[in-house]
């Protein structure tokens, strides 16, 4: 028996950096949170703490905040496909490149209803994010949001579960139902001709249009049908992969006090939660290799 | 020499509660956080551990939710009011009564440009915050927001600052100017015929306004403009209170590389950052009595 | 009328700065976050953007800085003070400072039995604080913790409380009691003889306690014996602030399920949470002046 | 083509459950924050929202509640084996479970050397974990912490490294290195005879030791020590999972100020950070199965 070193990656996690177009009186501003992540035969650097072939995290930074300037940031899945490539071509010991991204969106002040050149207010409650991998030969990228927080004061029912001894629930055929919704979606094919924000703005119309109309029989069936909305009006989209807690809103007793709760008035509790993880996938979809391998955590 | 119970007060603070309208098919939303303290003569609960005058933080509570059923949470300024007349009203011991209110926002979900009836996304980064008091002969209401995240990515400099032998930093005429801000204003004279939604409206885009097009020479000069335009904009307003970090975006240096930075390319730095706290108010308000007194910190 | 600006204070909120004392092979470790606030006559920074008076926050900072390695950082209120009265004594416009600290406590890494020389582990869960004003004439140091944690699982009544229509709350003997203590002690007298590490441990020692010894009646009971037994332990102590949620631990209904719950197993809930402030202090106390005014609300 | 549900799992996430011993007048305490996740055949709920095989998550939440009346709940890794076999076992359509724990240090209030029986304050910065897997078949177990936040003032340097033209950092030979280290590691073999608290005392005290002695390369080279210490003193370890953050503690420049900065004072950032993920692995451990599958992200 000997021991090894598995699986590793290293990099600079959340570099934080906003890019001011100013070419013109009305500025656009891109706000992201970057972390860059290499994987390659870094051995050396654990075994016997030999650096010469690692790149410093330091200067990983100073590259995303370089690309920032020479490259565009606007789509975001273009900007990490660029400095993923960036990374894997042009330094030696570099052998996949992971960059995982988050956009904090902004909008214009508006006054008298004019949009301000030069002044925005963060608005959105969900953060875009995007995963690239770039190897030798294959690269992928996975896109998506979290803390998208959404609910639905009816239309949701859950009954005729699995009841043990220890279940207590009662069913309910009109209930809130809220979420916090991760989603994360692989894009197959050639990733350089997408309309990568076309796409978002899609994939979160459908599955909000699906998560609004359909009459749910359980969270779990919300977000298959979802994902499966995703998939079908996106074919370059292989999979979905979906994480929602059950943001539970329980309807306060109010039969003490000679009063009838018709729905109205609910605690809205932090924890525990229910929490479904789920994956949606076509079933001919090419292969996810690296795709997911490994996340920082961050998108 | 004695020791005494100084000032005091308790309550039930983060009650979250939503209360949905459902009359109709268009089902309405107010998601709102509660925090409610009473003030009085409790010593001896303190000194003797008698509770006869206490009502307990359970009852708070159970009270926050009743009046949610059967008064207006909409302004939240008027459910506050009502809430803190009962227990001062209501129950003996009580003298005065402060409820902090922070209300979350939420957007309806729009499907091919129509609105759902039951179905929203949380939106906005601010919190709009309320807090009451109320007093055996006199009463207060606080309106304000936290959280309001705004930037402008020029007309902004600081410059001419007092330097002694501890100061590097360098003056400039064109900086990124970005803050999290946190506004109150106390609201004077008959509390019960005002429209408070359209003040809080109206105060946001005054402030907004004067941030965006004000050119700044100081984060001071910025506050205390917008400040003044919310006061002279509406004659109810005694006083605002600010307070703002400056959430420093320092620019990254390009000369390593042969490039030039011209204001595109910042590092958003997370801490320290400047925090500037101020009040403008008119010089013939009349005095605050208890309206700042004591707060629980979450309005 | 007019308006006019009211209190005003800015400053360099959190630098978290390391001091490591290297003056032997056995290093000491003191680590601070530290904000520095300054009042005085800064009016034209606000209605003229004037910033000839403004000592810049960046310089602050500096200063910070430069006083860990200047000047000694434990006890921290020495520092604080040190640090206060070069803004105060040193800087034209500044008329009086204010510095709130923040210190994180680490524990020598111990090796079979022996402490290592320069490898700590944070430890402990409260974080110490002090707040120190330094005005032309008068001084204040207020010392504290927060975010100590502390249960007791039994020894804790709560009965006899005030019934109105809304209370479902069931008087017990015996329950779980815990919070997390935010405390804050004002210190009089001449404030540079002190053994302010003495102090700190002396008060911390005298609460923990009395909560462990006292059967309580209610938190408020608890609260105020704290206090009591610190302000007479310490002669030099004039008031103290306290500050608890009451963090409920509700006992599981097991009678479902045919069990007893001999107030075994508990849920601890987050949110609502009781709230409880008061004050305990001397009668003959020195007024507070500006001591407590105008936190930036990190200690 | 068609599409498809992927790996899907469902539970409670975050029950936090306080368990009291009380046997005796000397309490013992156990803080718990337990994820529970099913796994089977659930594909009806998603596709047909048929929730009939569905165990709710409400039920999951009592039966840990009440595992935890019935069963030891110390140490954590057999409180969560009982429960995973109990929901495979005895709940029909579950073919297995992954239950995730987190554990609280909480330390008895000293009061003159002696012990308190019931009262405790809370302790310790890291959280201990625990992610139990249990299939038909095969048993995992996964033992851990996070947040344990080390720092060492010297004995670390970083040099030598790959240089590029984005490249600024200078090499150093004495550096301050922090990090705050989550660890995971497999242990295989028969999972009921294990001393499970003394075998997270022994890694923990063994990966400290090598934090401490061993001179440090490069972090990755100080987490490839700890992590090959640590399975070499445990043979019944088979990997270890190790994510470390470069707490980067810069030197402060003090060359404007006339002073020399010998390692002294240090600003702790915040963001951006290193991030180094790595395994350490023996090489002939037995396979981990979905040992590390679909982890809801809490232990």
């Amino acid at each position: 028996m000997s021991i090894v070193l598995g699986q590793n990656q290293y990099g600079k996690a959340e570099t934080h950096l906003v890019r001011i177009t100013r070419d013109s009186p009305r500025h656009e501003i891109v706000d992201l949170n970057v972390t860059t992540a290499m994987r390659g035969d870094f051995a050396a650097a654990y075994t016997h703490g030999d650096q010469s072939a690692v790149l410093p995290t330091d200067t990983q930074k100073n590259t995303a905040y370089v690309w920032a300037k020479t490259h565009p940031t606007d789509p975001i899945e273009e900007y990490g496909l660029s400095l993923a490539r960036h990374f894997v071509d042009d330094v030696e010991p570099i052998e996949s490149a992971r960059i995982e991204i988050e956009r904090f969106a902004w909008s214009r002040v508006s006054i008298d209803g004019t949009e301000h050149d030069h002044t925005w207010v963060r608005s959105g409650q969900e953060v875009r994010t995007a995963a690239v991998t770039v190897e030798s030969d294959v690269s992928h990228v996975i896109q998506g949001f979290k803390d998208l927080v959404i609910l639905k004061s009816t239309g949701s029912a859950f009954k005729d579960f699995l009841v043990d001894e220890y279940t207590t629930l009662q069913p309910t055929d009109d209930r809130v139902m809220a979420t916090s919704l991760v989603a994360k979606w692989r894009v197959t094919g050639d990733l350089d001709g997408i309309d990568w924000n076309a796409m978002y703005d899609g994939v979160k119309a459908v599955m909000l249009e699906r998560f609004a109309n359909l009459h749910s029989l359980a969270l779990q069936q919300t977000l298959w049908e979802m994902g499966k909305a995703a998939i079908e009006a996106f074919p370059r989209i292989a999979e979905i992969e979906l994480s929602a807690p059950n943001r539970h809103h329980f309807i306060v007793d109010f039969s003490p006090f000679g009063l009838e709760n018709r729905g109205e008035v609910f605690h809205a509790d932090d924890r525990p939660y229910g929490l479904i993880q789920a994956t949606v996938l076509r079933d001919d979809a090419e292969p996810a290799g690296d795709a997911w391998r490994f996340s920082a955590g961050l998108a």
